[in-house]
């Protein structure tokens, strides 16, 4: 569709979408691509984290919890995010980590599919979700195993010992994006219940939970949802199963009620018994920064978008980086991949380095992936050009070729 | 010691803490004595937050995980609160809720004491220690049970049946202390575990888990920590028990390389496998700023004056309000107690509602408990004056008796 850095600029003229980029701080001359890993601040989180400081903890203390709303946070932000991933109000709570709120969901699953032993997943989902599903099968015996099959191999392996299907909707190191709806009534056909892992697409496309009839989801709320470093992640839970599934992760804020300071537990109605301990209410607070940006757009032309900016950097790389033994990871087709674009290449960790350095952001993801993740709302079509005539011309000198480059940090 | 508000003064005036009080926010004419419920921002917070969004996410963005030692936030902070209880570094992390947390330990401890079934506790913990303690009960099953006795019954309730001892050091409702050291002493003599919840003392007086020989302790991060509403809380494990304990919330920072993205679930040793998910960094940025507080001062002189502090409240409600049917929950002598006073009173509700209106910030607890607490670094022997003259005043002229005192807010 382009051809030149002007028709990018011209696509970025006309880009119904070019407006939201004004709502992030951005650093100038950088081009941002791992907005999959970590979104940029919305505009807002600075004023709002002072008042919140200032105001609301400094000010009226303790108070805050009844007067500002801190106590209903959760809730109030799942709600927002309930309208991002097509639940109804009371469906969804923002809180814990994603990893947390996997072990509740798991366990919640389980409670439900007392007699079967399996969780299903595939070999390349991001490991914390195995890693939960494996903890939670050890803790409960009883032959409880996490059974691992190939990303295509997902559907036949599904059976009558399939307690529950845990899948990452887009997968972090191949991008390829699974048929929420296709798998899920696939596991109903055979009796087994779905956690479905929305970190890599909630924000970033529509999604319909509910349409789906998925059972239980989790997302996070730091990549395509900008709610900061280590944001609270989010749990859904359909409607059905909030009277008849346990969480085993009981805490007082999940009680019928907290402040009665009871003995024994007793699980709140609805969404808030799968709340544990008390929220972390700054990054709370920058996390619904964050939602509120994405709910001011359309996500279908945010999805749009995405494909846009993901197909000119495909045909940017087929016209500039053919010659250089880089791997295409992310499928072609649109429907079949998320928002980021996966490039295998045996020097990929360098190649990301030195990109970065040239104020290119990507990441790698080890052995040999280097990701490039497309928000919409600040990302540009200038970015997919710049980024590619960047990439071409540290390929084409071999400027990754340099000790510094491969020097390994803590998080790569 | 004083029997007029210009001792008081003088008191202030020669305390060695007084200059503490500079580094908290506090409004102008308010008595703080809720900061066993939240602690007020110390005044390094707003700054801190605003170099976080705007310099270390908002321009290096993802490179700060690295660069800004996001990556080593709960373990360098872990390491500053173990400071403060008496572990050695590489003891202590801050991560997740006391909840979590709890669950995470409880398991641990579990996981070393597979042939006993009982878990031990006494009726008046605050309610979710005691909820964690059933759901992980019921989600083991084969047996396991969660035992409550009277809090004076502890230590001989503790038998060969006993996998884990679980108490919080001071009580939440009554301000009582447990002999941290006795107790674990008499838990290991019976072959027993324990799990110690320091949420009302850590920050407030000397705690000592190695010679006390303390196996597990959580705690929390919000009340004399100052750390932010819902601040991450901490948890502790002894250097024996992280060689052989495992806990279940198997997530990805706990894993030995979470970055190399295996398969399988392989712990971390020391440590960071009790970490689970990405830590919310805004909120741990706040936790730092609180404890950085607390560790430029004395626990000991920070203990002396929480005590004097009491015993001049004591004092004062003795000479003030008398007539009033006030009953004193908290034990009167100094080492049975934390830092906190509990008044029991049939209409503890509204009078702590009247008392709020005036300025003078406590709290209640159901059914009937008024809860005052002293944290030296900013509550002034004045403060403890001007208190007991408002309650006295609300008390003699029944100001508590309108029907605006009594309607319920969602967190009491």
């Amino acid at each position: 569709v382009a051809t030149n850095r002007e028709q990018c600029v011209e696509l970025d003229r006309r880009d119904r979408l070019a407006a939201a980029r004004e709502g992030f701080c951005l650093p100038d001359g950088i081009v941002y691509l791992d907005g999959n890993s970590l979104g940029p601040p919305p505009r807002t989180v600075a004023a709002r984290l002072q008042d919140l400081v200032g105001r609301e903890w400094g000010q009226d203390l303790i108070g805050s919890w009844n007067l500002h709303g801190w106590i209903d946070a959760p809730v109030r932000i799942g709600d927002k995010i309930a309208q991002l991933i097509g639940g109804v109000p009371g469906t969804v709570l923002a809180c814990d980590s994603t990893s947390v709120n996997l072990f509740k969901l798991l366990g919640a699953a389980l409670s439900l599919r007392t007699d079967r032993a399996v969780l299903l997943s595939e070999r390349t989902n991001f490991p914390t979700d195995l890693y939960v599903a494996e903890g939670i099968a050890r803790l409960l015996g009883g032959g409880r195993r996490l059974e691992l099959v190939d990303w295509d191999e997902i559907e036949a392996a599904i059976d009558g010992d399939t307690a529950v299907v845990l899948l990452t909707h887009v997968n972090y190191r191949t991008g390829a994006m699974y048929d929420l709806a296709a798998i899920t009534a696939r596991a109903h056909a055979a009796g087994a219940l779905t956690v479905w892992d929305l970190a890599h697409s909630a924000g970033a496309m529509p999604i319909d939970v509910a349409s789906a009839g998925v059972d239980f989801a989790v997302g996070c709320g730091y990549k395509y949802l900008n709610g900061g470093p280590g944001a609270p992640a989010f749990l859904y839970v359909a409607p059905a199963h909030q009277a008849t599934a346990h969480q085993p992760l009981q805490g007082w804020f999940g009680h019928a009620a907290p402040f009665a300071f009871e003995t024994s537990y007793r699980p709140a109605a609805g969404i808030a018994q799968f709340l544990c301990g008390t929220a972390p209410i700054l990054a709370m607070a920058a996390l619904e920064c964050g939602i509120d940006c994405a709910l001011d757009y359309d996500l279908s032309a945010v999805r749009e978008k995405s494909q846009n900016l993901i197909d000119l950097f495909v045909e940017r790389l087929d016209a500039r980086c053919g010659a250089h033994g880089l791997g295409l990871v992310t499928p072609r087709e649109r429907d079949k991949r998320g928002s980021q674009l996966c490039l295998s290449h045996s020097e990929g960790y360098p190649v990301i380095q030195a990109l970065v350095e040239r104020g290119v952001i990507g990441d790698f993801r080890a052995p040999d992936i280097m990701r490039f993740g497309f928000a919409p709302l600040y990302v540009r079509y200038v970015d997919v050009w710049d980024a590619v005539e960047a990439l071409a011309s540290i390929l084409d000198t071999r400027a990754w070729d340099h000790p510094r480059y491969r020097r390994r940090a803590a998080v790569t």
